[in-house]
Parts: C-alpha cells; structure tokens; sequence
C-alpha cells in the first residue's frame, strides 16, 4: 500500500513533464515504451475540400429525422460576401478526420474594424448538427461536441481550428461583425490524416453488392480510427481500447496490413500494465501515453493475448511476442484469481472487475466471462507453444479443461440446449457465443443453442456492434454461414441503408435515438469496433457472393 | 475617377500582400510609412497576477447596477479542484490591456479523459460582466465582447487567449469536462503591456485629494491607450483617430513625454491619407497599418494641424515638421473648400463631410467648425512662421480675419451674448467654446457667453469627455478658472468616485447606460479622450489645490 502511495504522488508531482506511467512490474516496461515509439506509425495526410453545400432538412424518414439535400456548389464561400448567406453547410462527401484550416479576406476595398467572430461545427450524421446542444444532457463531457468559436482581430487571417475534428459535414455560422465590413473565404481545407498507407483488396465482381457497400463504409471506418494508435473513435474518446485493439487488428490484418500500429499498440499497453501487472482497459496518447488509471476490465486484459496470438501469426515478429509473453502470462494468474475452487468464474470476489463484453443494461456477464476465460487460456497457450514456452504455461489445458466441465456443469440448461447466466438464468446471446467460441459447446450444440437463442423474443440480445463480431465469429464456427451473412446485411446493411459513411458505436434498428450516454448528439458515429464486417468479407469471400 | 477604380482594384488584389494603401498625393508617403515604422514604440511588459477572488453583487447604488464583493485569495484557482467553484470571477485589481495565459494541470492522479470546454470573460466594469448578451442588441459587433471559448484536448495544457484583451475582471466558467475528472490552474498572468517607459510627475502635496484620484485614473487611462499607436480604446475600437491622437498627445506632453509615438502616429496618418491629401480619420495597425477607407471628418483634419504644431513645439523636431508641412498645407485648402463666398462654412456644399466634435443628437455643428476653422488657420500659420514658411501660408490670416467677421455676423447673437448654430439658432456650449478658442469671442464675451449657455436649462449640452476637454479650454481661456475646475471635479470626479479604474467613453450622471451603441457592456471604459484631466491638472497646477 505504500508503495502504491509513494507511486501516486511521485505522478503527481510529474504531470505534464515526465508522467512515470509505466508499469513497476514488469522490469522492461521503459524499454517497451522505447520500443513502441520506435514503431509508432507515420500519419499521412489528403488535403479535402468541401465537395457542395448543403441544407438540412427535416425528414421523419431519414435518420435520426434528418437529411442534408444538395444547396450547390461551395464557391458561394468563396465568390459571396459572408453576410449573404450567414449561416453554411458544407459537406466534405464522405468522413474525415483531421484539421481544418481556413483563411478569410475582406469583400472589396472595406477594411475590417472589428472583430469577427464565427462559429465552426464539425459533425459525423445529420442530426447531430440539427439537434439543440443546451441546456446539455449528455452523460459524457459537453467538450465533445465539435463547435468551436473563433475571434478573429484582423482581416484577411488564416488559422487553423487548434482542436482536431473529425465527421463529413461543417456548419460555419456569423456570430459578429462590424455592420459596414463583409467578407469571403479565401481558402478553407479539410488537412485528413490516418496511419493508412496500403490500399485494402479489392472485392471479387461476384460479391452481392450490398455486401460492397458494407465493405467501403467498414473499410473508411477502420481507417479513420487508424490513427497512431488503434482509436476508438476519431471523434469521441480518441483512444486505445484493448476490446478495440483486438478487432481492429483482425480487420486491418485483413486490409490495409498496418503491422506496425497493432506493434505499437501492444508494446504502449503492456508498458503502461499496473503495477501488479494488470493491463489497463485503455490509454489516452496526450499529452504523454498514460493509461486511464484504475480502469481495468479483466474481459478485455484476457483479449490482449488473443490479439498477441493473432499479430504473431501475422507477422512472425517472433521478438515482439516474446517480449510480451510475460504480460499474457500475468493477465492468466490474474484472471484465474478470480475463479472459485470448482472453477467458476466468480462475479462477487474482490477485486471485483468491470467486464465489458457489450453496452447492453441487465446482461448477466458470468457465464461470457467464464466463456472467454477458456477461450484465452487455449489461445494463450497456442501462443506458448509458437513460442516453444509451453513449459511456462503446462497447466493451462487441464485448467481450461477443468472450466469447460464446470461451465458445463454450471452454466448449461441441457433440455433447452442453451447456457444460462447469472441467478436469474438469463438466457442471452452472448453467453452462448462464448461457450461456443470457447468449444464449450460442440459444433452441433452450438448451432442449437445459436438458433435457439435468436429465436427466443425474450432473450437478451446484443446492445452493440462489438458484441455482435462475436456472435457472427460463434454463428460462423458453428456453420451457420447464412445466419451470419444476414446478420451482416440486416444489420450493418441497415446503417448503410440509412447513409452511414462509417459504421456507427451504437445502433438500434428499432431506435435511432439510442444512446449509452443519455444524449445520441454525443454517440460516436464512427467506431472501430464496427469495422469488423470488413474482415469477414475478406476472411470468407464464398459466403457473400451474390 | 478612373484612377480610383484602378486602385480599388489593385488594393482588392493585394490585400494581405502588400496594402496599397499610401496616399498617391504625396509623393513622399512611402517614405513617411518607413519613417513611421522605424520610430513606432517598443512595448514594454508587465506580469499581472490576479489580487483577489470576487462575487458580483446586485446594487442599485452602483454603476450600472452591480458592484464587486472581496470573496477571498485568488490561490483558490491554484489550490482546489475547479469543480468545486465551476464559475469564478478574478479581480486583478486595475485595468490592464495584454494577453492572458495560463496553464492547468490534473488534480490528483486521474488524467483527463475528455476535453476541457472553458469559457474566459474579461471585462473592463462589474456592469458589463453581469447583463446577458443575447439576443445581442449592441449597434457595435458582438465580436467586441471579450469572451472567449476554448477546448482544451488534454491535461496538462497551457495556452494564451489569441485576442489581445483589456480590462480588469476575468470571469472562468467551466463548460464541459469529464465526469471523472477535475483539474486544478497551475499557472495564470495577464502580460500588461504599453508604450509608456517614463514615470509622470507626481503631485505637489498640497493638491486637492479629488484630483490627486482624477490624476491617477487619468495616467491610467491614457497609459492603457498609449500602445503602438495612441488608440481611442484598448478594449474596443483599438485604433488611431486624430481627434485622440491630438488630445492623448497634450496628455502625453505633460506626462509620459513619449514623444516618440506622437511622432509615429503623425507619419502614418500622413502617409495613409487619401488620394486628394486628405486625411482618414482613423487607421488600424493590423495586418498592416490601413485607413478606414472613405472615412474622413474635416474638424479631424483640421486638428491635425494643431497636433503637428504641439508636437514641434514639444520636441523642436523640425525635421517630422518640415516633411509633414504639405499635410497641413493640404487640410486648409481642402477646408476652405467648404466655405461660401463669404466665409462662412456650408453645411450643404459637396462633398459633405462628417464632422465629430462630440457624440451628441441634435446637436448643430455649423458655428463649430466656423470656430475651429479659425482656430486651425490660427494654429497652422504659427507653425508656418516656427518653419519659416509664412510665405506659403500668406493669405491665412486674413483668410481668418474674415471667417471671424463672418462669424460675428452670421451666428452671434449680440442681444443674448451667445453664439447661435444652424437654421433653429441652436445654442449650445461647443459653438461658445470654439468661439472663444479661436479668438472670436473674446476674453469677456467668451466668459458671457459660457456663463450664458451654463445656465441655460435648455442648452445643447456635451455628449462625451472629448467636448468636455474642449468647454474646460474655453473656460480657462475666459479665466473662468473656478469653473473649470469644477466641470473637472464634478464629471470626472463624478467617474472616480463610482469606482472608475480609467475614465470612460460616454458618461452621463443621470444615465448609467448610456450608450452611443444602444448596448451599455459594448461601450469602451477606457477611453483616451476621457484622459486630459492630467493635461490640466500639471498645466495649471495652481487652480488644483486644496
């Protein structure tokens, strides 16, 4: 307990010149935060300019009740006096993320003698930008909202808005000016960055062409959160989620090849691990890499030696999996501290760990929890064994073993053929997945429970497009290829459908409205862990031709 | 007219390159730029740190309604989470014109895990903090008002307000954070900066307490004006106009004795004339010094003239006197213009020009600048005979001679002693004082005539400080000592005993909220032709005792 004192206030004391973030124990933690900024990828930048102008238009068919209808070109910025049209829309033609810049001059001989003041509002949908702000209800911070207002003292001026945005559409509003000055923009460019640089294989003619369009707006998703690390998303949070991580490194693996940036990603979360070794849940860059301290979900510390497993098969970087075999090591002792003598995953046991698994209220995540666990242990031994460390990690199978049985035991309502969750015995999508993916179930119990599951009205479905990866994963293990594929184009096919350019953190057919956060204005509608539809396509073509 | 269209077109084309903007008339303007800029005055700076925390308290006794209650250190910035006091107001205990940084740091271990959205107000009186602004009503640009929103991205951060700020309270609001997180300022100054170097000279003990306070907020004010140019007001309009360049610089004179900046100021408004050699009335620095194009107010150019005269006789420049000679040359003739065959000005002649002499409805301003016409001939043939130039100035004095019969005749009204303006007779204090300042009332008919018009209920009054400084002239040169004095005790003492910091743009002791701009928070509190009491009090230090 001292010690972890003495670390809080040396941090204290160090903010902002050398945060002393790093793992005390694992005893190369400042060697692999070397190495990650050694691999820390290069952004590269398109310079976008704003494709028309736009006006929005309310529309009880659209989504979220709202759509943009063309107003013409953008030259109206460039060739008309600001004061004739005050208030613009402009629309970029697809999502970026980046920085604007833009520069004004006066209309005509007319010098400035004032101030100008305008506002800037940078959005991802068209309801976001249509939708009053105050008084802000939000659940998370009103700061997220891209509306920044700027003074400018003198004319002509060029700057450059200092917050990066991220989304398609930017409204410019005029907020003051001297009643006898008028201006016109001079330049105004959209700076779009991402760690992208390889382009993504193209799909065979004979793909369904429902299936293309999920796989364009999949892939521009997947690229915008590819920053210089793993994002969550470009517009709100900004951050390194492992959760986040696993499944953007599966779909990049499957595109753009990125190698580098899941490298440095798994060498920032282990150096940054707490100081008994537990990985944080997620890392924040700015304005060093620091780790949101305290913030562990133990599902996500058991992904990060999956997502280790899988970026070895990639690359064969046999150095870096060796460096960080330790820390998938420790996340095992950790996780299986938690468990009962008999082997179940106990949800009361202190520390008691958020589990993330989706955003869905009144899930019951134990049986998903002892799913995964099994899960992790089989990779993380594969992992061992690429290693030639099986010998570290001998007891791992029979301890998997020794969980199936268990859960089994515990968990399986065998008349129904489905897992059960929690005291109540919920039924719920994910807790078969889980016991699927873990080959808890067979095959043949798997697609029972699967269409058991899916066909039961009161079974408690996914909140989520990340917790709906792993059901399309469970639905393909079990051979149900067609279920997965209409998963696939009912759902992520519905928010193209309803003009996604970038799949979206939370989406609810039934209700456009939906949100973790109390207000959908806050929602981010670019998430990487929607990407994934990218990674099937490309993973297992023959199941989405036409 | 050709020839201004072809420079319209050329400035439009250049703006933000290189402003066309010297005078085509004078062939000398280019050179007069070169020689304004390398005399334009270094700024010095000074570190200002807040002395205390206020509250704002509802007062019906106060200014405008509010007044400012001690509400402790300032340290609590520094000391406790920002959450805790999501609003503060900051008193720095005087006005300061400059720019704000700060700096804030994460209070405790959490690191921010959302931007910080914080909201800087500075305003220059308690009145101005506390009105609501929208739905803003001023007739000035809302872009004046000095609040400023920012979006801090990440924790630890410092930054500096871009805009330049005047005033001397500092109101915080925190806008947005994340639930999870506070912060605590690490750092907060406010970089004072002016042109003034030299100390002015203090008082002689026996001085009347009253004015002792009406010198100190009068140095204040005309030091927070004194920056690279002598602006009209450091919070809004930040500009040269030659009405306050004239009267900032008799201040100067007896003061700060920046001669320098006089200097400057002279050159540029020179060089940046129009292209018949008339002089803009006002000119801004930035991005590079510009008239207000088309603005031109005759009784502006005439005092031109007068502040030439001050400055060679201040400084026996003759060098700045003899290159500037032809400017002043030019403004006569260019006045006489305006007068009919019989001397007398004609309101209606074309071009019309916009004459200042105050802010004031209604008021006629015709025997005005009969006055003032005399006064500049007057003025401008006595620098002529300092230049030993009488020979290009023959025919003013007579020229004089006959505008003061003209006068006499046309407007003087021998019966009552007054001099009357426009077709409704107006009487009004300013037609008595330029008059008497330029000789033709004089010593005991001025002193009639003011005594007259004082006590006249019906009068056309002063509208603002710049014509006060002219009726206080008058006086003394009527050898109305008493009342000038009093005039000073009463308006200006009127200012410092209801808490001016500097002295105000537009005061009326029966109207708090006055306003030329229909908005009370949009007028300027810091005015430097509010300034000239100190001009008088070190003048004629013998009418100021106790």
């Amino acid at each position: 307990m001292k010690k972890i004192l003495l670390t809080a206030s040396l941090a204290l004391l160090t903010w902002g010149s050398t945060c002393l973030a790093q793992s005390a124990y694992f005893s190369d933690s400042k060697e692999w935060l070397r190495k990650a900024e050694a691999c820390k990828p290069e952004l590269s930048y398109q310079t976008i300019s704003p494709v028309k102008a736009v006006r929005s238009v309310q529309d009880a068919k659209a989504f979220q009740g709202w759509r943009m209808e063309d107003a013409g070109q953008p030259d109206i910025l460039f060739n008309e006096p600001f004061k004739k049209h005050p208030a613009i829309t402009l629309d970029f033609g697809n999502h970026y993320t980046g920085y604007l810049t833009f520069s004004i001059k006066p209309d005509g001989l007319k010098a400035a003698d004032a101030p100008v003041r305008l506002k800037f509002t940078f959005t991802e949908v068209p309801g976001e930008l249509n939708t009053p702000l105050e008084p802000y209800k939000g659940g998370l911070a009103r700061s997220w909202v891209q509306d920044e207002i700027v003074t400018i003292m003198s004319v002509p001026h060029e700057m450059m808005i200092p917050r990066r945005l991220s989304g398609r559409y930017l409204k410019i509003e005029l907020l003051g000016i001297s009643g006898s000055f008028d201006f016109v923009f001079d330049k105004l460019a959209f700076k779009a960055q991402t760690s992208v640089t390889n382009e993504a294989p193209a799909l065979a003619s004979t793909t369904d062409p429902l299936i293309r369009d999920i796989y364009k707006v999949g892939l521009n998703t997947l690229k915008e959160c590819m920053q210089t690390v793993y994002e969550d998303g470009p517009k709100r949070d900004q951050r390194l989620w492992i959760g986040d991580l696993y499944l953007e490194a599966l779909a990049n693996a499957y595109t753009f090849k990125n190698h580098e940036l899941t490298k440095h990603c798994l060498y920032l979360l282990a150096a940054l691990a707490n100081d008994e070794g537990l990985l944080h849940a997620t890392l924040l860059e700015k304005p060093k890499p620091h780790p949101q301290y305290g913030t562990h979900t133990l599902d996500y510390c058991l992904i990060y030696n999956v997502a280790l497993l899988e970026y070895l098969k990639e690359t064969g970087d046999m150095e870096t999996a060796n460096d960080l075999w330790p820390v998938a090591v420790r996340q095992i002792e950790l996780a299986l501290r938690q468990f009962s003598p008999e082997w179940v995953y106990d949800m009361d046991k202190k520390p008691q760990y958020w589990l993330v698994f989706d955003w869905k209220d009144g899930y019951d995540r134990q049986a998903s929890m002892q799913g995964l666990t099994i899960f992790a242990l089989q990779h993380s031994y594969e992992l061992a064994k690429m290693l030639g460390r099986e010998k570290e990690a001998g007891e791992w199978p029979a301890i998997a073993g020794k969980m199936k049985k268990a859960a089994r035991q515990h968990f399986y309502d065998k008349k129904r053929g489905v897992m059960v969750s929690g005291k109540d015995k919920q039924v719920s999508y994910l807790s078969q997945v889980w016991m699927i993916l873990s080959n808890t179930l067979n095959k043949k119990e798997g697609a029972k429970a699967m269409a058991t599951v899916m066909s039961m009205p009161d079974a408690c479905y996914p909140g989520c497009p990340y917790a709906y990866h792993y059901v399309i994963e469970a639905l393909l293990q079990c051979g149900m290829q067609q279920d997965a594929r209409k998963l696939i184009t009912d759902y992520w096919g519905s928010m193209v459908k309803r003009g996604a350019d970038t799949f979206w953190e939370v989406y609810d057919p039934n209700n456009d409205y939906l949100s973790p956060y109390g207000f959908f204005v806050i929602n981010s509608y670019c998430h990487a862990w929607s990407c994934t539809p990218v990674y099937f396509i490309n993973k297992y073509p023959e199941i989405f031709q036409k």
